[in-house]
């Protein structure tokens, strides 16, 4: 009998690994997760997924072919295979093609989950077919893929993409970066939720934000405030939109984009963020790019986007001429 | 006899026209000007100019063999051939591939002088070892030209790389392009004269600079003035090369540059702009970038870099595989 071949998407987050067995459309064929142990080596992690994996695997593996596995997670460097002082995932150094491929002998490759999700939109999602677009994830940070002429855009380090931490406030909100008025500390869910706290403090409104103390607050119960007419949940995601739509001008000027793709956290408010993001973008760009530039929600559905996002990444990869594959094998 | 492969490489300002006849390792075999006319259409323009070259190169053309023309002019598209609303050059809408392939049969292609700028760092200045780098020319405007992974940031319609039209002060100065706070309104030797102007007003600091009315001011005064030890002269230039440092601290974030050129106009003071603009890029740089942007000045001969950019544009596009070719041939 014929085999499909799929490849293994892997998604790492602070609190859990899942994966996904996707074929070249984007179809699932298993999809699966083990959580994370507190001060686990990486070592002993993902050989329980590969025992995780093997036990599902095992049942249908007469079916399938594994062509490859693709790892999206936080900081992981595309160019060096690695995940480097991820705050999220208390890892230092971690060579992460490395240890995939001690259990699996397959092509491995790795990159963050923004350049994944970008890989996503442009293989399953709304990017189908655009040549260059910007992928902003609006999660705790804000996470950005850039794609020039079909390919992500790594620069010299694997580093690019780091849009959440162009500075936009001089002297503004102090940011994990260690540095102060990223993007970020603006726009994203934890942003949104000092922005209120801001408002709070600088108007007099009434609003049922003023009964939710900062730290149970969340960009959910904001999005709630919001719909049911609170003047400070609104004007938060409008002054969130404005400073994401003002970069998003300075973004286009540099790169002039078809279209920017946001998803995730905060994107999932839909119009409430779209549509301030949209006429600010609008009212900043160069005349030459207005009304040339799409702000666009994700086209996959939420949860899976890192996982068929890695997937892309390794379809995108298998695909390339020989002589630029970068797939890295453990010697 | 054997002859050797040549392109001609044009540079078009809003005063003249410049040409040279470059071979593959940028020496110049001639070069030549002819004046722009006031009022003259293109047409007859290119007209003069295939006049102009045949004269000259009638006399050698037993010696070299002519590949390919390569235009650089202000907001020149790549992707169209074409150069829209002009206000250098009082053009609206000109077909440059189309008009110069009227006299000349051979290959031609065109962009803008800052992408042409980063071309001809690459191939001849001090870009040789850079896949990916950020190309600002510091003339009375911002010009920049990015390169990712050796090919020059397009963008959709051709106008990526306005990083000058990026904005760097909410309601800052007015600029040429209809907006407010353009990082070029405050980085150019137009901008660096508006600087002086502001300091003047806010300090009681004596100063050559008064002496000068701000219509007579030119950034080569202020950089003499500077280097003589004149306290407004060195804080405009500080004040410059802060906002530039800062800028590209961001641009950095996004692209992941190894390096950073500085050519013509301001870079021409060197250190008086180099200096300061490195401090304030590595301070405001996010640690994972700290210590790995050089920032250098140009490698080419000034007044040739354009010509030089335009040559290395056109053997740029004459070695590209052939179905990526996008040299356009009039119909």
């Amino acid at each position: 009998m014929a085999t499909i071949d799929v490849v293994l998407g892997v998604e790492i987050e602070g609190t859990r690994v899942s994966f996904g067995l996707v074929d070249k459309f984007g179809n699932y064929v298993l999809e699966e997760k083990i959580p994370m142990k507190a001060h686990e080596p990486p070592e002993s992690l993902f050989l329980r997924l590969n025992k995780k994996f093997n036990d599902i695997y095992s049942s249908v593996s007469d079916k399938y072919k594994l062509l490859g596995i693709g790892v999206a997670a936080p900081t992981a460097n595309y160019a060096t295979g690695t995940i480097e002082n991820s705050s999220n995932l208390n890892w230092k150094h971690v060579n992460v093609v490395e240890l995939v491929q001690k259990y699996w002998d397959i092509p491995v490759v790795i990159t963050n989950d923004a350049n994944a999700a970008a890989l996503g939109e442009a293989r399953y999602g709304v990017a189908k077919n655009f040549k260059n677009f910007i992928q902003i994830t609006l999660g705790t940070g804000l996470g950005s893929g850039i794609v020039v002429d079909g390919n992500i855009v790594y620069g010299t380090d694997g580093f690019a993409g780091e849009i959440g931490h162009t500075t936009v406030v001089r002297n503004g909100r102090h940011c994990g970066c260690g540095r102060q008025g990223c993007l970020e500390t603006y726009v994203s869910t934890s942003g949104i939720i000092r922005t209120v706290s801001e408002l709070l403090a600088m108007h007099n409104d009434e609003s049922v934000m003023r009964e939710i103390p900062i730290h149970e607050m969340t960009s959910k119960l904001i999005y709630k405030a919001a719909i049911n007419g609170d003047v400070v949940a609104n004007t938060a995601f409008e002054t969130t939109g404005q400073m994401l739509g003002e970069s998003l001008a300075n973004a286009v000027a540099i790169l002039s984009p078809e279209a920017i793709i946001l998803s995730e956290g905060l994107a999932l408010a839909g119009d409430l963020i779209i549509r301030p993001t949209k006429f600010h973008m609008e009212k900043n760009l160069l005349n030459l790019f207005k009304g040339k530039v799409q702000i666009l929600a994700s086209g996959l559905t939420t949860g899976n986007v890192a996982i068929l996002g890695a997937c892309a990444l390794i379809w995108h990869e298998l695909q390339l001429p020989k002589h630029t594959l970068r797939v890295v094998y453990a010697e």
